[in-house]
């Protein structure tokens, strides 16, 4: 969902970006940026979709043949994978069961076993499954191998869930455009600590559209290399206002409270949760054995005109996912609990009409 | 300049992709694409800007140490030249000089001494000049060399002037959203022959963000293989129903009459056009001896809020860029013109003011 306050921005006549109007725009949001992602180092703007902030991260700190670590614990995570493998890295997969977050133990091994391993790829939140990996506990423990970085998609945490980008020791962050950020997909934003852009000056992948160096040059001045996505920037100057009204406390406050209403409200429906380690971005719940859960999201969007997702590969129709991040408040969430409840009725799931949403509601009063 | 009804639409609370709703819009979206295109092959849409597009067309459909051919005459051809080394490609460059359209005869001689050349590069436009190159005659060219595509960058051409992309043999064609199809930058769009696609299947550079296999397999059923940047698709849909209003030939017509006019107004004020092949969406003058082109793109914007471009690189402050592309009509031109004149004035070069602006409004009033 998008703010009408951001809507409205990027409905008003749009500015060329070789103006100082737009260097204006860019200053703020690459300050605000730095705030977000809490960090001293610049975020880089890129006109691409998560995916590609995914693929510039591996282009920029690599060449062919490196040595990596992919913790695989949902499609995202394969996705980096493949990615890696698509540009001819060597590597060395962590297949993590669906549901359940990496044992940072096992990356130790690999990493003391393997002293030539460059980097480590992980989600924060991994969105097929609503896995929050111990992303703090990862840096500390990379941060001791002096070869090697830790590549961070936090496409569905960064906003929603503490990232101490430099604290943490992340080398890199990505993040993109259409989740905590409120705004349409279609921009996307990676920072690079100096461990990383020692990385990137020996990295011999090719790349020039992903190409950081000339990027960041021109950012620094605010510019842009290419034309950048000119509405997005402007939605994102206005979205990043929002969050800093809000401040980074309540935001993540709020996130917290709304998920755990979120879950709160599905186990009291009867309702097992899938994720073992539960995001506060996206709650995933094991569709009941006898519903297929592609049923509930088609019920949700046709009779309630909810828009719920429903399991990726595997584990299509076993799960469905209820997001809460962004703008979303409390009522959303009783909304979607609600409606949620209904579905299941509908579907002949027996339950008492109003166990759900009265869960969910003691949680958000209590907070 | 984006029309209110794009605005408008894109100010709309946004739709997830991963729903009918989407689909019902990817389906008109990719109909009228290949009507713009002038096309039968799928159109496919890419979150991205045009250079971008210009990356994926040439990771789709070489392999490294593969022969090219690049058109250099500004600072595009360059870009797609630069990006074609970057990626290990072996690159003939043909140096036009900036201002001139390409010989036909240079390339057909290149062709027939090297006939391993399995690509040629080129833009329709050359935006940093002005200059129409003939891509017609380039079509016929290289579609007698079977082992030989051409890729034209179409990016300010395509909607603007008559692009026959299968009648004119034109391998793939790319454009972008921010010229004439009157939308924000952020999304790319390109075509693929099947001669391109036979390329396709054996070209093994590196890729997976701007794969087309993947994504073609998805947009032929209305879905994405990445999140795209569903707000832009739906002002796609709105400026393309737009067009379809206008029809193909009163848009050729309109963007023929508006650089006519542009022409003469700048040559009745006593200045000297930069293009020898002007093109129908972009008019490049040269700046009067006396005067610093930036700072008539300055005047301009601070005293009269006009944005106009100045040139690139070796060309700073040589020349000066007037674009009427997209959403332009007579009286921007007129207004454009009569800006100009006054900045001319104002900036000590002498002119009798009225004399371009005349110009320009008989050539309006005559077509």
């Amino acid at each position: 969902m998008i703010p009408e306050r951001v809507l409205l921005e990027m409905a008003k006549p749009i500015i060329h970006h070789r103006t100082r109007q737009f260097e204006a725009v860019l200053e703020e949001v690459r300050q605000q940026l730095k705030w977000i992602f809490q960090t001293k180092n610049e975020v880089l703007l890129q006109a691409s979709v998560g995916s590609g902030a995914m693929e510039a991260a591996l282009v920029n700190c690599f060449s062919a043949g490196d040595k990596v670590v992919a913790i695989k614990s949902g499609k995202f995570g394969e996705r980096w994978s493949d990615q890696a493998k698509a540009y001819g890295l060597q590597v060395i997969e962590i297949n993590v069961p669906w549901g359940e977050p990496v044992a940072v133990g096992t990356l130790e091994k690999i990493l003391e076993s393997h002293s030539d391993v460059k980097g480590v790829l992980c989600q924060a939140c991994e969105t097929s499954t609503g896995v929050y990996h111990p992303v703090k506990d990862l840096g500390s423990l990379v941060h001791r191998h002096p070869q090697c970085i830790l590549l961070i998609d936090a496409i569905t945490a960064l906003g929603i869930t503490e990232i101490k980008t430099d604290q943490w020791n992340l080398d890199v962050v990505i993040t993109g455009s259409q989740k905590a950020l409120m705004l349409p997909p279609g921009l996307a934003m990676i920072s690079f600590s100096d461990k990383a852009l020692k990385h990137n000056s020996q990295a011999k992948l090719p790349r020039y559209y992903f190409d950081v160096k000339e990027s960041l040059k021109a950012q620094l001045k605010n510019q842009t290399y290419f034309t950048p996505p000119i509405s997005l920037i402007q939605g994102l100057r206005v979205s990043l206002e929002m969050m800093r009204e809000e401040t980074l406390p309540h935001l993540f406050d709020r996130h917290k409270r709304l998920s755990h209403a979120t879950r709160e409200g599905v186990k009291a429906m009867g309702l097992e949760l899938f994720s073992k380690a539960p995001s506060d971005s996206i709650t995933s719940v094991v569709a009941p054995a006898a519903i297929d859960g592609e049923k509930i999201v088609k019920h949700l969007q046709e009779k309630y005109n909810f828009t719920i997702i429903g399991g990726q590969d595997h584990l299509k129709g076993k799960i469905f996912r209820l997001g809460h991040m962004g703008y979303c408040g409390d009522f959303d969430v009783l909304s979607m609990v609600s409606a949620l409840e209904m579905t299941l009725k509908d579907l002949g799931f027996s339950n008492d009409l109003g166990r759900g949403v009265s869960a969910s509601l003691k949680v958000l009063h209590g907070h």
